[in-house]
Formats: structure tokens, C-alpha cells, sequence
């Protein structure tokens, strides 16, 4: 069927409401207008932002909405001419409007990806064009979680080769932290999580070292810093939890050590320290997207992979149909998956 | 006389007590042992540095002292031999004792200095020798504020020519800061304070811009986020109090804003903010004398002077006779100087 300039009808997991599960609809995805195009979405990574927003903690969520935003899809159909790179609104599409729909209701957009979803209509700009040849139920993960925790360690932090690091969480991101920080010469890699079934696949990443929290009668900054003689040079929170990202500032090294916060605290939630700790020659930075730009640098990511630089295979622990998305959901909040990727 | 290897009568301003005003005593200063030099002390700069630990807000402030430590003088005599490089203890030599008593009672050293003596002993690695045409009554002020403000911007934010810059606080740390991020070719430097009689100088050391903060119901990020399109390059926070620290922060540029926190806060009190601050791009730095190592860099940052690169003089509001240093600290609480400097 010709579908071009036509609404396409498909699947989709649309997010009624904040804090209620995702339900699989038949939704109305109309066609691409200037400057955006309509994408059929072959794979999608579940990440834990989209549990975040559907949780209805995020401030900026907005229902009912099409969630996911690590996919990797293929071109549809483009709508005519082109806009300057105007960035998404909330919810919506650079024109102000969405091409979505269910039982004539208007749903939202997210992240300018909404990949869960059979089709999407995405502005042009949130588009990176990638190898060809690369297998989308993988590549799909390095549009957020893995791209974000190994860019972290190379872009943000700018890890030196010889430097010791610490990576509080070892989820996905994390893993992708030790990656960067393994793929930067990093000399020593400390692994921090409460969960101890994560260190196996930690040391395979390139963990040097992996300490437990729950182990230790003191503080996790104190352990840090008892072990590495003063402190780490890089740390990475990968939880999103305030009081670990005061423990990573604080388990560096004073004069030089940098803390990057990388996950998504919840709303509200404010992070503190003794400004001490940073007058002594800390410095506490964050990271989006690990400091990549995504046009210019997925399809890099894609290449390092393709050349075997760069893991992604070994993050995807779980494949699961689409219409499983809510045990995927599951599998994610019960810390047995690293990443599961939905296939259409 | 001659004074090598005998102890030294001589005044000095002892603080006996936390929150007790400074009382000239005659002192004894012994000879120095191994790894110490004997200075006889010719200026001394005051700094609210010596002022807050005698407050007694200082939890790492030990009584009774001998403050000052923004000070300039001639080697008198140097202990034999040398040790290797040990740093300082709290208010003791690094052989863990006092060369300083009077009325039979052991009078603590200070940051390693104690520049309110007519003489004083430190360690080896706390001098800096400097060409000797240099006037100490000015280049005192290398030791400590004019270092570190001027450093923060070089050496700590590296401000990049043609950026835009925030200074909190126009006392002389934030002078300095305002001379640093002149000196590396800031574009707009924008000078803030809530006493505007401190604007004309702001101005005279290079504020292209200057912002009271009463003259606004806004909070002062958002007055600067909108007068700068955006946020500012780079920031310095150069009054020691958390709230502004904050707004140091946030009135950063997304993306790539760094707030560098100079000023010293109030014991106990913390710094916070949302990470999200940090994750869409902001980092946040401190900074300790400027990010300079004194040895190597107070001599180039005098012969700096000396070549008029750098100013010293203009902060030399008042200078007065050593006996006079209660009159000064009165100066420095009324904000009516930028810099005293006491002459013996």
C-alpha cells in the first residue's frame, strides 16, 4: 500500500495517564509536513526516562503521550521544503501541533521521538542518518543510554589516560561510563553498586575493581577515598539519586578530581555540598546526551561499533516483541535487564 | 644587633580569643630549625579571610593565634638543612610545633604565615622569592586576594576572549576576578553588588556593565539570564555566601556555562542546586588561590606587576601604621576600602 501523504493507522503504546500503564492502541499518525519526516520505527531501547515521565514525576511530562525515544527506524515518506533547525516544543513538533492520534484525541509527542510507536513524525533535525548495514534492533541503544554514559567519560570529564575513576550505578549508563572511561586509558575503574549481581558484567565492561556499598559500615565516599589514597581523579553518578551524587563529588580527589552527574534525579530534588569541597579544586559538571551532538556523531557511534570499537550487542540482555513493552517495563524496574529493545 | 639563632622580641597582633578583638603584644619568636626561614615582615595586607577565623566561625580556627597572611618581608635568618616538602599543620610548624609565645604562653601560627608580627618563622615551601626592587607594601597583595581572583579567571574558569562574564561581589576579589577576565579578553564583564558605590571602581578595572541587585524584584539570574540572552559564559562568585553561589550558578548559559565559587562561606553551610543545573550543561568549579602554585607564580605575577601587566597599586585604598590594624579590620567590615595594608 502506497502510504505516502496518507495518515497511516498502526500500534502504538500510548500513555493515558500519568502513573497508569501503557496501553497498546491502534493510533493515527498523519503525514510529515516542512521540514519533518515520518519514520517507521523497527526497534526501540526502553529507558528508564520513559518510566520517569510515565511515572508522572516529570515536571515536563505531559499526557496522554507517545513515550520511548531510543530508537532506530526507517524513512517513510519527508514533507516538503525545509525550516531552520528549530528545536521541538514540549510535547509537540517545531510547528506547535502533533501528528498523533487516538480515538480522536490529540496525543503528545515526546522528546521529539515518541518511538513507541509503529510510525513517528520526527522534525529532520532529530534525525541522524546511519549505516546502512547496522542492525537498528541494536544501534537503536546509542541514541540515548550508551552514547550518554560513554560520552560522559570521554566528552564531558575528558578522562586522561592512567587516571583512576569511580562509577556510582552500573545499569546501562554506567556500563557505558566504564566503557568511556576503559576506552580513555583509564589505569583503575571502580564499580559502585548495592546490587551485587551487576559485578560480573561490570568486570566484563572493564571494572578493575567493584565495591559494595551495603559491604561498608562508613560512608562509600570514604571507602572511595580511603582506597585510591585521596580520592578518584573522574567520577560518574549513572543513578539519579541526590545523596549519590553528593557521595561521587565528594569520593574525588582534591585539587583536580571532576564528578559528572549523569542520571535523572526526581523532581525537585536538589543536589548539596559544603562549597569547600569545590573551593579545594573540585569540579561537579552533568552531561546530556554524553556531550554528543547527535547528528554528526550517532553515525560515528554506529561506524565504532560496526568496526567492533564500541560494545552495544552486550547491552541488549532482552529482545521482546512490541506489543511486551510492559514486561519490558518490568524486566527494567526489577534491575534483571541491562537494556531491553522492543521489536516492531 | 645581631638576631641569627637568638630569639626575637617583637610586636605582633594576638588574637586570644574567638570574637575578642586583637591585642598588640610584644611576642618572642624563636630561631628557625630545619626547613625554616626567619622573615622580618614589612607589610601585611588584611583579608576577611583573617577576620573570619577570628570570628570564630572558623572550625578549623585555633586560639591563640597570630593572624595575617597576605604578607611581604625580608629573609632574616634560615634554619639548617632542609626537610622535603611537608605541608604545614594546622596552626604549627610541619614539625608539628610553635615558634610564637608571649606571657609564657605557645601562640599558634596561621595559614602558615602569621604576617601580623613584626617577625615570623615559616617553612621553606611557604615563601616565594621576588625581585627585590619590588615594593612590598603593594605586591603583600599577591599572597592571597589579587592571586585569586585574577587566577580564578585565568586559571581556573580559562575565560576565552570575546566571552561574557558575571563577577558577585566587587570587593577585591571580585577586582581581580573583573582584571582577570579583562586580561583574557572578555567581552562583557558585568559587576554586581548590592552597594553601588563599589560600581565606579568595578568599572575603572574593566565591568563593562554593572547590576545592583536591589534594583530588581527578579532574582538576579534571571536579570542576567535575560540581559545576556541566555546566561553568561562564565561566573565568579566572590562573597563567601551560599544563596549568591547559587545564582552564580544558574545565571550560567545552558551548554556550557562554568560558575567558579571564590568567596568563602560561613562554616556549615552548604551549597545546592537542581542537577539539572548541571546535567543541560552548567559546571561548577572552586577555586583556592587562583589555581596558582605560589612558589612558581607569586614571582612572575610581581614581575607581572613590575611590567605594568597587572594592577596592584589601585587596590591599595589605605595604608596604615601595623599598630593600627583594629582600625583597619573596622575599614574592611564598612566596606570602605578594597584593600588595607598595614606597614611595620
Amino acid at each position: 500500500m502506497e502510504t505516502v501523504g496518507k495518515v497511516i493507522t498502526c500500534r502504538a503504546a500510548v500513555a493515558w495517564e500519568a502513573g497508569k500503564p501503557l496501553v497498546i492502541e491502534e493510533i493515527e499518525v498523519a503525514p510529515p509536513k516542512t521540514g519533518e519526516v515520518r519514520i517507521k520505527v523497527v526497534a526501540t531501547g526502553i529507558c528508564h526516562t520513559d518510566s520517569y515521565t510515565l511515572s508522572g514525576s516529570d515536571p515536563e511530562g505531559v499526557f496522554p503521550v507517545v513515550l520511548g525515544h531510543e530508537g532506530a527506524g526507517i524513512v517513510e515518506s519527508v514533507g516538503e521544503g525545509h525550516l531552520s533547525a528549530i528545536s521541538p516544543g514540549r510535547g509537540v513538533l517545531p510547528d506547535g501541533t502533533s501528528r498523533f492520534s487516538c480515538k480522536g484525541k490529540s496525543l503528545f509527542h515526546f522528546m521529539g521521538c515518541s518511538t513507541f510507536s509503529e510510525y513517528t513524525v520526527v522534525a529532520d533535525i532529530s534525525l541522524a542518518k546511519v549505516d546502512p548495514r547496522a542492525p537498528l534492533d541494536r544501534v537503536c541503544l546509542l541514541g540515548c543510554g550508551i552514547s550518554t554514559g560513554y560520552g560522559a567519560a570521554l566528552n564531558t570529564a575528558k578522562v586522561e589516560s592512567g587516571s583512576t575513576c569511580a562509577v556510582f550505578g552500573l545499569g546501562a549508563l554506567g556500563l557505558a561510563a566504564i566503557m568511556g572511561c576503559k576506552a580513555a586509558g583509564a589505569a583503575r575503574i571502580i564499580g559502585v553498586d548495592i546490587n551485587a549481581d551487576k559485578f560480573k558484567v561490570a568486570k566484563e565492561f572493564g571494572a578493575t575493581d567493584v565495591v559494595n556499598p551495603k559491604d561498608h559500615s562508613k560512608p562509600i565516599e570514604e571507602v572511595l577515598v580511603e582506597m585510591t589514597d585521596g580520592g578518584v581523579d573522574y567520577s560518574f553518578e549513572c543513578v539519579g539519586n541526590v545523596g549519590i551524587m553528593r557521595a561521587a563529588l565528594e569520593a574525588c580527589h582534591k585539587g583536580w578530581g571532576t564528578s559528572v552527574i549523569i542520571g535523572v534525579a526526581a523532581a525537585g530534588q536538589e543536589i548539596s555540598t559544603r562549597p569547600f569541597q569545590l573551593v579545594t579544586g573540585r569540579t561537579w559538571k552533568g552531561t546530556a546526551f554524553g556531550g554528543y551532538k547527535s547528528v554528526d556523531s550517532v553515525p560515528k557511534l554506529v561506524g565504532d561499533y560496526m568496526n567492533k570499537k564500541l560494545k552495544v550487542d552486550e547491552f541488549v540482555t532482552d529482545t521482546l516483541p512490541f506489543e511486551k513493552i510492559t514486561e519490558g517495563f518490568d524486566l527494567m524496574h526489577a534491575g534483571k535487564c541491562i537494556r531491553v529493545v522492543l521489536r516492531f
